[in-house]
């Protein structure tokens, strides 16, 4: 099975994600640059779930890169990730509106750790298709900035009930650290 | 005719339908836990609705894997069924607003019927088009699958009168039914 | 310039209006079957615009089948179609909120005007760039059914005035007229 | 890596974009021809940025025609560009519903300044990564268009706290130099 489909179709919904978030900016009542201020948490909160999704668009494009098909179960796991994704305008737009606030920006933590463990099944899913000596699987290696990343998921959501402006860092810290595209898949490739 | 165009087609609406549910969640005003208690029926039904959308997109394209091309006929059972499945958002979201209610629950179940329908048309136009020898044929077989669902989806309808959440489950169990996906074409190609 | 990024742009936008007409069907406050009927003049234009939709996807498809590439004049064409296109969400939601009124009516009968008059622009740029002895200029041939549509657009708007459900009852027909496929240049291709 | 998925990508980005401006034109309650003309202004911005939208995507499409390949680096410099494109539907909304206003008439310039900036990072990724003497390299050559529209933006945001007309003057007079697409790459790839 091809996996070409399963490419447009994790595109289409991405690019869907990515941009109905920006319907939560409603242009606001009046013409005055005063009227956009209680629109700055909104906005920041757009640009943190633009990066992030934008991170795992690059994440999705270099791990199917490295491989050839896919099969059901793979079809599955990719659903799966696509779920948690969808979720992101949701938690945007209820931690933009109030914000920061603890409960929000611990249920943004909960969906960002939803997709970062449904990533990370479906690359096990991917390896165990190709095998433990594939390009993916010597690529992907120990995997150190996934689990980074599940670590800081996993302290920001307590941590939002006490400093939610902390749990806020550990998300745009884990943006940063992704930012750079995942090199390792590339270097494989290219030996 | 071939038949990429159709299928680039179809993941784009069946992509945006997926995504468009998600825009039903509102973020409540008010940064407490509690506000989020109503959404849940909403919350419920998302999942459901999602879990069924993957479940067509992913026999749809074990459907068109299987085959070469298409015709104008295809073509136009193909956007059929993209009507019954567009029509998954609103009642949808009537469902969860209305926390399973007998008209909303019955009217999800005349949507699903209606996809049913559609989507063994399509079944049946690819058959015409590819002979009743074709590969595609031989692995739909007897399409029991298919043929409970409709069972189910027939039942659950006035069973909403009565018993609206025996509807649910019955939707449910088809879900379950369905989520390994159809290893019937998978076998055969293999084959 | 290969013909795919247009064909792929065209089906993104298509997909997208055909779906979000969708959510103008607003879930109606109450459980009640009741609460359904107002809706019905928005459903049954919705139904319509879908069909209108579907059948510019398909003899877009049916056009771009026919040719091998295209050029800057071809793509701004083909953006002017979509513009077009891109407005019916809106009077689609206009005419079936006012219960097919006049004015309504009458500018849904000028947005499909443009989308047909630009349709047949596009038409045009992809002959001139292919030529007058092209498989796309025999196919197309007098293009019967186009300047029918024209004339019954023509027709409906000022109708629209006195008798509004004539002129839907036109759209209609032009619908039913343009459902069976653009078979002429299936049947050019295959001789 | 292949350019194919960037392509898709950024296609269903702006195929979106272009799309959900439209949710702005709400139908008017009430169906006389009257309840149409506070939304003129709302439909000129969505005309206006419709154009320009058509420009990027189709000046994307040039630019990616000419080249085989991308890196992570470019996929960001992409990523960046349909970002600044993504906010286009909410200056577009702010500038229309309030009438050409000074303050939205100037945001809108900053957006349009954030995306030429940004397409002119992702062209200079792209000749970095292709080299000075390739195809794109030549073909973009002084880039004369693109600094005149950095130019007029510049030009337009101070000016629209004196004559917002005038600074739409300049936005409408940027769309018009550029409807022209870049044939400067279509020459260079036809020698």
């Amino acid at each position: 099975m091809s996996k070409n489909r399963m490419e447009a179709f994790s595109d289409g919904v991405i690019a869907i994600i990515i941009t109905i978030m920006v319907l939560e900016l409603h242009a606001p009542p009046g013409a005055d640059v005063n009227v956009l201020r209680p629109l700055l948490p909104v906005f920041l909160c757009y640009v943190l779930s633009f990066v992030f999704l934008g991170i795992y668009w690059n994440n999705h494009h270099h791990l199917l890169h490295a491989i050839a098909h896919v099969d059901g179960r793979v079809l599955w796991a990719n659903l799966h990730l696509l779920f948690w994704l969808s979720l992101i305008p949701f938690v945007t737009a209820w931690m933009g509106e109030n914000r920061f606030a603890a409960w929000p920006v611990a249920l943004y933590g909960v969906v960002m750790l939803g997709a970062a463990v449904a990533y990370f099944i479906l690359a096990r899913a991917l390896i165990a298709l190709h095998g433990r000596d594939s390009v993916l699987a010597t690529a992907l290696g120990r995997d150190r900035k996934g689990k980074i990343s599940l670590v800081f998921y996993l302290a920001a959501i307590p941590v939002a009930f006490v400093y939610p402006w902390l749990s806020c860092a550990l998300y745009v810290l884990v943006a940063i650290m992704w930012l750079i595209p995942d090199r390792r898949i590339e270097k494989t490739l290219h030996q």
